[in-house]
């Protein structure tokens, strides 16, 4: 694995440019994530690579229209915006099953599953039942169009109230911001446990950040009406009015 | 692959008698399935081998109490008596982890997902969540020995009328009938059509036999209440006759 590019030396805060990449020129593929959960971070752009790129889209796949001309394989869990966790999206180039190496085990196999419909094994029913439950709902919202509207304006409230406040930051370079994941933290951490407890007696748990980065994250996938986030908005006001 | 008995000669009705097992000195593992679905056989002993026994519990796993020590290795879909498809039931030996071949993929990997007590990945929490609650009702049940008492009872009073019945046949030998799938045939196969439409309208469905067996078969795992096989045993008697 060549580590083509790395924003480790800001704290995984933001996407390198491009240019800045690093590519082997004998890569068998180039891997991104879309949207990567922790630092809060997504790709506004899709790369030029001159081998098949492979784009892990577990946490924005569905938030908004994807080009999947664009990609060789893209691939996802169902767990944010599609359904249950346990069942996997796959979308791949046709001619890429065929590469499948020897001895690959079977379940694993892109050749297997495709050749059998995805239904080499007996595939988890329920998941895929609500996924299309998820898909016919997508669909009377106005498609994934309308959903990147509505994801934007939403993650915009939230967003423009973090830019203009003294007292919470927001971490992640404006131009690779996850409208999926909105990371914040307080200037002063003191008060962390505090304003967890007081969103929690307001209905607002799962507030904070991933340990490894500490601080606050707003998690607002499709599922998150933008009544969630102005709720959100209106308590980091009061609780930057009473504190700050 | 060495495939130490079969019954193939006669339509896989029958688990040959261990006396007749051609095993290989140096397997790796015994492997058997402890219920067969298509046929409707089921094992009501457990092989004595020198080797790893290793069985696919996966259509009785919870219909009976199972001594794991007499396996290395078993392994089960939930679909049958636990919960939803996409959940998979292992229980291995601890040594047995260890050996896993070098480039098994992560997911796979025995020591890799018991390392992670079974979350290396996201698991299919929803499935998980619905096998807890079909755990707490078997113990309502009275647990496995009473599912065990049920689940004889059940098929007994299915079997019992097969085997005095003129019309119908069971073609499974006796001593190896599967108390989860009861497969069973008309003598003259011209009603097949008609039989499974008047079940239909009495509410039974899903009695076709498996596509490479024909006739019919009655799945009657832990979920189906013996009110549902006094039906079925009722529509037999009646279907009789007025058609024998």
């Amino acid at each position: 694995v060549n580590i083509a590019a790395s924003s480790q030396d800001q704290n995984f805060s933001y996407i390198p440019e491009r240019s800045a990449w690093k590519l082997s020129p004998d890569a068998a593929y180039v891997h991104i994530t879309g949207n990567e959960t922790i630092g809060g971070i997504e790709y506004h752009w899709i790369p030029e690579v001159s081998v098949p790129l492979v784009a892990d889209v577990s946490s924005n796949f569905l938030s908004k229209p994807v080009d999947v001309s664009k990609y060789a394989l893209i691939y996802g869990g169902a767990q944010k915006n599609v359904g249950g966790a346990g069942l996997t999206i796959v979308i791949l180039r046709d001619d890429l099953a065929a590469l499948t190496p020897p001895k690959t085990p079977a379940m694993l196999s892109y050749a297997v599953q495709a050749g059998d419909r995805s239904m080499f094994n007996t595939p988890p029913t329920y998941a895929i039942y609500i996924a299309g439950l998820t898909f016919q709902w997508l669909k009377r919202q106005g498609g994934l169009s309308a959903m990147a509207e509505r994801n934007l304006a939403k993650a915009k409230l939230l967003y423009d109230y973090l830019d203009q406040s003294a007292f919470f930051l927001s971490p992640a370079r404006k131009s690779d911001r996850s409208l999926m994941n909105v990371t914040f933290t307080l200037k002063n951490p003191e008060f962390d446990a505090d304003f967890l407890k007081g969103a929690k007696d307001r209905g607002m748990i799962e507030l904070k950040g991933h340990r490894s980065v500490g601080g606050m994250r707003a998690s607002i996938y499709n599922a998150m009406p933008v009544e969630g986030i102005e709720r959100l908005v209106s308590y980091l006001k009061d609780y930057e009015t009473a504190h700050a």
